[in-house]
């Protein structure tokens, strides 16, 4: 994975910085705060409506959630880009955006493009695919800059807390982690 | 894996119940007592001190932890039996065993044998392990009962609340696990 890749999602650098005038920077700090806010705004509030995220806690989702198999979720769409997610990096085994109902600084998703419904329906054919979401778990904190520490969680089930039912790793960093975790 | 391997520290089955006498049941209940007994007490207080488990918490423990690599943990001892624990598997690349300050009525770790320290550390080359990690996770939930769902946590670093510098995977269930996770 290439720095690149991870850094896909910003405007190209110029070569030579000295190309840009003031006026041609105050743009971009325009266009990149018009972005923020309507990422904030509209396209968050597409994404939580969706899901329902800032309607209930995510335990009393999963009490609701149907463990189906094939039914699309929201991950699936988000996959296939008919809903928005904040995205960090692709590749064609996986995808990872930020958790839209973040419980810490840092609170993004890593889940497979193969629609496994949970850790626990998982085959011995995943094997290969579940290290790589581990290493792109991995990759993608130390890119965001949590040296000091972070934590993967995998729910799996009502008593694990899952309200998606597509396999998905959360990351969480950017504060102290409790015990226990939850 | 086997369901052999699985029930490895149960005792062979005879091929006809009717082999054994109400004597010998009794012997057999009254080792497992023993065991049980024996575990619980003595090895288990062993095993407390030896981490220090009862007299601090997790996230305390994990200020401490030396983040160093090639140092043997408390982990790097169950492994080479010089310090006893409840087993529950163990293959040619990974143990599980319990926890010994469980958070939930099933609390066990999953660990390499491969001394990886933290899931930050793990190389593309650990990328077929790490799936076994979870696809062994997973089989031993399930063996252990938990169809309802359970989580998995992989803590790394300080901010992360890992206190043992040998990679695991906690497995817990039997409890409504909650959000956030820590």
């Amino acid at each position: 994975m290439s720095s690149a890749l991870l850094l896909r999602d910003c405007p190209p650098l110029a070569g030579d910085r000295t190309e840009y005038s003031w006026k041609m920077a105050a743009a971009v700090v325009r266009a990149a705060v018009l972005r923020a806010v309507a990422f904030a705004g509209l396209r968050g509030a597409q994404v939580r409506r969706a899901s329902g995220v800032s309607d209930e806690s995510e335990v009393a989702k999963a009490q609701k959630a149907a463990p189906g198999g094939a039914a699309p979720t929201i991950f699936s769409r988000i996959l296939d880009r008919s809903l928005p997610a904040d995205i960090l990096f692709e590749d064609q085994q996986c995808l990872v955006f930020s958790d839209v109902a973040p419980q810490a600084p840092v609170h993004f998703l890593v889940i497979p493009k193969k629609p496994i419904p949970r850790i626990s329906q998982a085959e011995e054919e995943d094997q290969q695919l579940l290290g790589h979401l581990l290493l792109v778990a991995k990759k993608i904190a130390k890119a965001k800059g949590l040296g000091d520490g972070y934590r993967l969680v995998i729910n799996d089930g009502k008593m694990g807390a899952q309200s998606v039912y597509h396999l998905h790793i959360h990351v969480l960093g950017g504060r102290q982690l409790q015990w226990p975790p939850g």
